[in-house]
């Protein structure tokens, strides 16, 4: 199996391009995110067409970026449009593979596949990152060295956080909660409703009405490829879920190649807005969370499966909680297989 | 080749594993080596049934190891007991490799082959690590980068100490040595006696009486598959070695993989048997000797001889101290062609 | 591809082996690079007959060097001279590979072909590296992991100054150069002259004169396999390259592997020549010039290569100042394939 191409993958938070040009592995490609000096972000491949240095350790000189070797400037397209030496004629071949990109709720998305397919309108919706009336967020990235589809597992059975995630647990455990499973279209929703528990968790820490229980959720959407809506909050008991504390995530995940990929999270809130301090603690926490009890487990979970990508060919054991990922490998599956379908229609005509 | 299964190996040593469980690599195979809350040292497969996580990651709970990621548990028999999910039913397939595990003089055993024929009655002997009233011991671990055997047969051929050990060196060089060689049944017996030299090496820092010379010996003796019993000491020249310092060693080798290798040591005093820092400072000494000498030297080869495990292939040129270790070899070589006889005669009836 | 043979590669700066031995790759080859008691230089196999421990953990004797492991020694043409074990014999396939060798110019050299070929004659001559009266030389040494061609590349084509080192940009860029190419039989010679330029890089550090603007020259000549001499220099406007700033510098390549390279390196100067902060300075610009700015850049191409070892197989772009190193390339693999087509001839007589 390989992957979706024709899907926006977030490619860079946009805190990670600012002057300097940023080099990362993509879906198996090598590509340089830059931003020219108006600001508009680019994605090329991050190898000069004449003596394959690194675009990446050059720089960006108007709307192009200069290569550090021996000066050649690509436009976002991937034309070279300078070549400042001997005559100045710009070679025919001299060009790299450009990708359409967009900046978009705080994240660089990049469009793998087809370019005439891009259409911006299909980047999953974050509306709270885009809401400074009522939220702010914080972003995150993370290294993985794992398959990417090992990191939505994890995200869409949200159990695990009763062993891994001392922080978080609760009263009661997984039996107390309510979890509902449906899947829209081609996405998958995995719910955990938490009525009536004690304070705890992230919700806990921005909680500050005197009640010591409240209602909480724990909402997973995952939308294929791998980009995932994450609806946490707590309200007064039997409120509104449109009141209380609102902390919704952003989850997106991008392979580097079928053994490593990319993890950009952000954590919005509806309170202490303003209070950087706050800010910077919440990206502590879940920073440290994530790096350090679910990226060792999912790693651990790579190396004990060895050069296989796909858990499903090694025949895990499953159990009730396992469904809604295997729902969605079994959508991403299908996608990807009537993708490949296309394309070699299209070949063939 | 491949290894002898059905043969006790050390896993750990006991002081290894306390309350956390140990991941380790053993023959190939990824096992988790833990303690329960009675004391009793389990070993089975590092990896859960259900997702694949370490279960080293995990925790103990009760006689059973808990999975870290979904709190599913598994007995020391591999067969998972609990699973907390939805009904709690555990499923036909929820269970994991157990191995026969055994502890004694200090290490914990293990046997990687049929269990029906582990015998905890073949496990080698060493009884100065249980004779308190005699011996006091030292003990220590070293992972090397190498093949089994490279180790198995730098401790076969104790003339490397002249070149490799300046501290071990002694009057006379190799020449002052009376060789003695012979095999027992499946063992091989090399004997390095040195009648009345200069006091030096171990014994001699252990060697209190005024004789500035006494009779010296490095007597190993190798168990198959590689498990070695060294009888190390000095006595009054004449003396019988019933007396003097005695450092009875245990030395034992067990394969991680074909490339690389666990090495278990431990040395018995029965001198200073209760002066706690006389320990640590035996201790001190074998494990830098080893670590900074032996281990440098052993892991030069293996990258010497790239991806060949058995050196052997390689045609080494042969000289006349090798001979112990080139039979132990020989008698590991058909150990193992007729095991492996023997279960593809068992799987054909 | 592979290396050509015939011919002499640098393996070592002489100031590298002094009492110690030194281990490195060479060709594809582990060689041990000692000097003798006398101080004569001998390259052998890096890999005892023995057991395969690596010699250069050994130490010089005499004329030898020991094996580290048993005390097995070995002259320079790699035969075992010395077997201390048992009855002293020495087996007859007791001998490792020796290589012809040769200290010149402050470099150690050797040639990994045929040794009845091996002329010391046909070493590049570096006369400023012996002539004391005129000159003094700083060495360096660098491991680069990438394909030796790409450094003879980079400096075939010094266009790349103006882009990669900021320190040697001068006014008026490349357009500023005169540049000059021609072969001379199995050499290529690619010049680059800069009349009435203003003062800038190297030459402009040891330039001492009232004049803010002269002439200078970057002249590079390439000899198979990989060896250049660079005459780098600036006079007063209009005069003579036999006066002015006198900057000649040797810049040897040798392959490790077809992935990884030593560059061995060697700046003289006629000025300040006794001047021993000078000299460290000088060194300290070189070395880090080259480790901080070129070296990354050529293992960006090498990385973005892949597996790849000749660029020309994946089609780079070309552009003008790309000529001298392309020709150098066609040279040196007609080189390869004239001595391979010998070697078979030979075989089949």
């Amino acid at each position: 199996m390989t992957y979706l191409r024709n899907a926006w993958y977030a490619a860079a938070l946009s805190t990670e391009v600012v002057e300097t040009p940023l080099a990362r592995q993509l879906l198996d490609e090598n590509v340089v995110i830059f931003r020219t000096e108006t600001g508009v972000a680019g994605a090329i491949e991050d190898r000069c067409s004449h003596r394959f240095a690194q675009l990446s350790m050059g720089k960006v000189r108007g709307e192009t970026i200069e290569c550090g070797y021996h000066g050649l400037r690509y436009g976002r397209d991937g034309q070279c449009v300078l070549n400042p030496h001997g005559n100045k004629a710009i070679p025919n071949n001299a060009h790299v593979k450009g990708y359409p990109v967009h900046e978009r709720y705080g994240f660089i998305w990049f469009w793998p596949g087809e370019p005439a397919l891009a259409d911006v309108a299909k980047i999953p919706a974050f509306p709270f990152n885009e809401s400074p009336d009522e939220f702010s967020a914080v972003y995150g990235y993370l290294d993985v060295a794992g398959n990417y589809q090992l990191v939505v597992d994890n995200l869409l059975d949200l159990s695990h956080v009763e062993w891994l995630h001392p922080m978080f647990q609760q009263e009661g455990g997984v039996d107390a909660h309510r979890t509902e499973f449906f899947v829209e279209g081609h996405e998958v929703v995995a719910n955990r409703w938490k009525p009536n528990v004690k304070k705890h968790g992230l919700h806990g820490h921005f909680w500050t009405a005197p009640s010591t229980h409240y209602d909480a959720r724990s909402n997973m959407r995952w939308m294929p490829p791998s980009n995932m809506n994450f609806d946490l909050g707590a309200t007064e008991c039997g409120a509104s879920i449109n009141e209380g504390v609102k902390l919704p995530n952003a989850h997106l995940v991008t392979p580097a190649t079928e053994m490593r990929c990319h993890y950009f999270w952000s954590v919005a809130r509806n309170c202490r807005v303003n209070d950087e301090e706050a800010g910077r603690k919440l990206y502590e926490i879940v920073q440290r969370i994530f790096s350090t009890e679910d990226i060792p487990m999912i790693e651990a979970q790579q190396r004990n499966m060895g050069a296989v990508t796909d858990i499903m060919a090694l025949r895990p054991v499953s159990i009730e909680p396992d469904i809604p990922a295997v729902r969605a490998r079994r959508i991403l599956a299908e996608l990807i297989r009537a993708e490949q379908g296309e394309t070699k229609a299209a070949a063939a005509e």
